[in-house]
């Protein structure tokens, strides 16, 4: 299952292991019996009692694998999650990294309270974009040009804006992925990862026992 | 698939996530294309590869989940292991613990170099037997007696000695399970964590893609 | 400093490095200066802030080492905190274990609610501890005697009980000890525990601006 | 204690706990006593043997924290070293980066054997700095200009080059960093992050102690 970001990024939930009975089975490893299929009403009721009273270890035996494609400064914030977190990302060193730049469809106002990042959209949207793209063609062209003069990929490299894309293979646990949700779905996130938010949250409740779980959690 | 050990543990494979070509695929992340089944000549390449140049994270992008039955003693030493791991265990706080102590098949002997653990068999293995089991069934009853008598399970289970078992589940990701065996394989192991580790690599490869690269790794 | 638990028990506050200010200047990396000394005011509302909105990474550059002694089925409750944590604990394969088993002071009765773990009081007291103190000792009996007949220590050491005192090196950032203050001071913890939990604070808090924190956070 | 590194990056050692020390009284935590001041000729054969024997978590007992001004792609590499380390970075949402770009004193060559990164000195030096730097000025020109046409810092930033310094304060283990030290002053890593990787080296030298374990581990 793949979900498209805005312009030229996508979420793939790659891979899958267990599910909401999991997090059942591994709350009750001492019963010797273990539940498979759907979750009952008292199954679900454990959930419940697990996540209110921060009982979160049954959470960290479920895992997902994510194939992303994300500007760099959304990886940024990405990648601070490292608890339960696997991560694998294409190098610029050793790879040629493709015309893939972020260019936002809307442009904030800064505005004074600085903690919430961004306001609603500025006036000259046009003005801004015209700006920025010139700007970041600049970039690729430059980019371009050292590689043919024969500069090395790493160091040509560091001309690439913050806005160009990467590929990750993110492997994390289901408590892992709700403490990403957890704060990157809030308001003071910044938009643009939290499209990346949204989008997790779906595939995962493709499945209904997962979309019980992410109703309790988030 | 579950394994015995010895005479009151287990061993069973739970669940797995990923194959070998998951690490094929996490260190080929910037490729775009992806490949499933088995492992071709280039794939196993590529696995010595990233091994020998301790480029481990595309290891981290396949799961474990396990339960085990084991002595508290040999559980000690496992949840040393912590990174990549996530653990749950039974509560001897809120479930009574049943009569399972274990009882080695062979008692070992002191010997100098106390860093290798124990050398070879004592003479007098029944004797040793004799005391032994009469000491846990001496704390066992006496565990049983002062529940009985309204003691608190929590209280009560400080009795019990290392050898009682208990049980958990242990999810690990592929490199976490490899650093594991390294270590619990060795022979400076203590031989009854030896055996549990011997029954998880059995248990992994039973698959030819997981053989082959325990093969590479270990 | 060093506080005594219980009959036998101990924490040492071994090692600090940094302070309430470590978090004030982790958190305003940016500002190229750095306070030093006490926190002001302004220092204060920030601290307050950063935890009120989960910014806990700031509390991540202070640490403290301590040296523990405490019974096994404590340290297994609290090696549980691994996250921001380093450990290192006597070995029971290569040490002769001595005769320190814990005795509480007060045996708690057993209650229908679980989850709490003990209630009030139980009656005969003596009797129990009279039960309990002649397992203990037929346990040690048998250790000492299987090491004379010549058994490995790694072996002999599964007869002693999850009472025996153990010794641990336990390192944590600021962060690390807040939670597991949040979770062990709690009424639900373990009474056994939260002795320690409650020592833990106390050495913390010997620094005023410390002590600052803890308020804020607990 | 600070070190610059070439143009605008620098390394401060802002803090330190515990000693070569450390880790002998870790190792030896049963022995009650600990030592204190220098390491004798036996605690060296200790820290050798330790070592030697994949022993590394008594190296988890000494902690550091630095100050780093770096640029973007050298603290992404560093990032991905996770366990055991502490990471607080100035964010590009808040604040307004101010003009410090990275321009390397050489341009390399791209090689056949992209694993390596880059070979010698390319010919046009001077050719590639104008191409770089006057991209470079575009890039923060076009920074300024959103900025000063109302966008937000969040989204401005992104047309920012990955060779923008940026700050962290840097909290890690003895082992943490050891380990780090492995990967970056090795042969095929970015001579960028080498120029840090030998900072950090040299400022925990100065410490006759910890020169002896840099000699041992690395």
């Amino acid at each position: 299952m793949k979900k498209k970001i805005d312009d030229m990024g996508f979420i793939e939930l790659v891979d899958t292991m267990g599910s909401a009975t999991s997090v059942v089975n591994a709350a009750r490893v001492s019963f010797g019996k273990r539940i498979e299929g759907g979750l009952s009403d008292k199954d679900k009721s454990l959930i419940k009692y697990l996540w209110t009273h921060k009982h979160t270890s049954p959470f960290r035996h479920a895992f997902f694998t994510f194939h992303i494609k994300a500007p760099i400064f959304v990886i940024r914030q990405w990648q601070k999650h490292q608890v339960g977190c696997s991560w694998n990302e294409i190098s610029g060193r050793y790879v040629e990294l493709d015309h893939s730049i972020h260019c936002p469809d809307l442009w904030r106002k800064s505005i004074k309270n600085v903690k919430q990042g961004s306001g609603g959209a500025i006036d000259n949207q046009e003005d801004i974009t015209d700006l920025y793209v010139s700007a970041c063609n600049y970039s690729y062209a430059t980019y371009k040009e050292m590689l043919k003069q024969g500069v090395a990929r790493e160091q040509a490299r560091m001309i690439l804006p913050l806005a160009q894309f990467t590929e990750c293979y993110w492997s994390a646990s289901l408590h892992a992925v709700i403490h990403f949700l957890q704060l990157r779905l809030a308001k003071d996130a910044q938009s643009e990862i939290r499209y990346y938010a949204q989008a997790i949250k779906a595939l995962i409740e493709s499945d209904d026992n997962f979309k019980f779980i992410m109703d309790v959690c988030l």
